[in-house]
C-alpha cells in the first residue's frame, strides 16, 4: 500500500539516529522516545498559495530530515508507524 | 437520501484499514479505535479563494484517503455514519 | 416576524431527521439531542470579499442542509427555535 | 448626549421581544435574561478595508436587529443601558 | 512630560462620567469602577497599513470617547493615571 | 558588546521614572516594579513587510519611550539588564 | 553529520555568555540555565513568502545572535545539542 500526500504534506519513516559521541563511541538514545529523524518516502504536489496555484517542496523522497517530536500525524501503513508532515514543520535536512 | 458536500468539504465512509503485517498476516486493528482511513463518496465544487473563486480540489470521488482520527464532523445519514472533511484534513490518498 | 440575515448568514430552521435503517425502518434520534439537519428559510445578500464586493452564495432558500451540532447562534422568532448560521458552517446540502 | 460609533461598530438599543405563541398569545421572556434584539440608533463612518478606504455598511439607523446575547460592549449613556457592536455580530435584521 | 503615541494609538485622559438620570438628576457612577469614558489628549501620526503607507486616524485631539473598561495600556505621565489605546478600541465619539 | 537588533526590533535600557506630583515634589516609585519607560539605545533596520521590502522605523536611537510592563524580552548584555522590544510595542514617545 | 535548515530556519549552537560586571570581572551566569546567545552555524534558504518567492536572510553563518530562552527547537547532532530558530525568533546580532 501507497500513500501519496496531498499538496505541502510529506510521509516519512522514522529512522534510528545513533548518536556518535566525541570519541567516536555509538550511544543509543533514550529508548522511551521515538526518533525526530527521518527519510521523506513520499511528497505531495506542492504548496498550495493563497491564489490557487501549487509551488513546487524544497525536499525530495529521499531526503533525510529532522523534526520536532511534536509534529505531524502518525498513520500506519500495512502494520507500520509513518508520519506525515507539513513542509513547514521539517527542521532541516540531513546531509551525511 | 444524498449530500452534496460544500466548497472544499468532502464526504467520506469510514473503511476498515486491515493491518498487513510483514510476514504477510492480516491482524484486526484495536476495536475500539475507528478507521483513520474512509473512501469519498461526493466532494463539493470546490476551495473557495480569498478572490471569490472556486479553485477544483485534488481529491476525486472514489479516492482511498488517510485523515487524522480527530478531523471532520460525524454525520448520520439514513442511519449509517458519514464523516465531512475539508479537504485540507486529508494526510495522503492510498494508492493500492 | 421575519428575519433577514446579513452577508454570508442564513436563517435555518431544524427539522428532525428520521432514521431509516438498512432494513427500512425509521427510528427517532435520540430525544435529548437536537436535529443538526435543517432547511433554509432566508439568506444574506452574499459573502463579504475583503476588496468590499459581496459574493453570491452558494445555498438557496428551501435547500435542506446539515451542519455541525455546535453551529451557529440560537435565536428565538415568534417564539419558535431558529438557527443562524454563517454558510460556511454548512456542511452539506442533502438532495433527496 | 449623543454618541458617533467609529467605523463599522453601531449604537444599539435592546428592545423587548415580546414572543407570540402560535396560538397569538404574547408570553413574556424570561427575566432573567436581557433582550438580544434591538434597534439601532447610531452607525459608525463604515467598515474599515484593508487599504485605508472606508465601506458603507449593510444596516440602517432604525433597523431592528438581532445579535447573539454575549455580542458587544455594554455602555451607559446618560444612565441608560446602550450597546455597541460591529456590523458582523448582526445576525440579521427583523422585518416587521 | 509630553507623550507622542506611535501610529494608531492614542492618549486618552479619563473623565468622570456624570451620570443624568432621566428626570435630570445626576447620580455619581460607583466609587469603585474607572469611568469607561475619556478626552484624547494626543493622537498617532496614523494607522500603518500593510504596504508601509500610514493612513490618519479618524479621532482627533480633544474628543470625548467611549471606550470598554479592559481597553489599552494604563501609564504613568507626571504622577498622573493616562490610558494609551489603539483607535480600534474607541467604541464611539461624544458629540454633546 | 553592542547589539544590533533585527528588523522592526530595538533595544531599550530601562529608566527610571521620578514621579513628579502636582506640587512639583518627586516621589519614587514602588521599588517593586521594573519602570516601562526607557530610552532607545539600538534599532533595527527596518520593519519586514509582507512583500519582503524593508520599512524605516518610525523611532530613533535616544527617544525615550513608554511600553507596557510585559512587552519585549529581557536580555542581559556585560551583566546589565536590557530589553528588547518590537516597534509596536512601544506606547508613545517622551518629549521632555 | 550537518544539517541544512529549510528556509527561514537557523542552526544554532549556544555559546557560553561570561557576564563581565561593571568592575571588569567575570561571573558565570547561573549553571542552571541554559545560555540564550549562540553562533549560527547554517542558514536555509530564505523566508518563503506569501508569492511563493524566497527571500534572502538578515542573518549570516558566523553570526552571534541572543534569542528568547524559549524560542525555537532543540535537536541532537552527533551528540551534540544544537537548536534550530526561525529568523524572527533572532532578537540581535551581537557584534563584538
Amino acid at each position: 500500500m501507497d500513500i501519496r500526500p496531498l499538496y505541502d504534506r510529506i510521509l516519512v519513516k522514522r529512522v534510528e539516529n545513533p548518536i556518535k559521541s566525541k570519541g567516536g563511541l555509538f550511544l543509543p538514545e533514550s529508548a522511551s522516545e521515538k526518533p525526530s529523524e527521518g527519510e521523506i518516502i513520499a511528497i505531495g504536489q506542492g504548496r498550495l498559495a493563497e491564489d490557487g496555484t501549487v509551488k513546487p517542496l524544497a525536499v525530495r523522497v529521499g531526503d533525510r530530515i529532522l523534526f520536532s517530536k511534536y509534529a505531524g500525524n502518525e498513520i500506519k501503513i500495512d502494520g507500520e508507524e509513518r508520519l506525515v508532515l507539513r513542509e513547514d514543520e521539517v527542521l532541516g535536512i540531513v546531509e551525511a
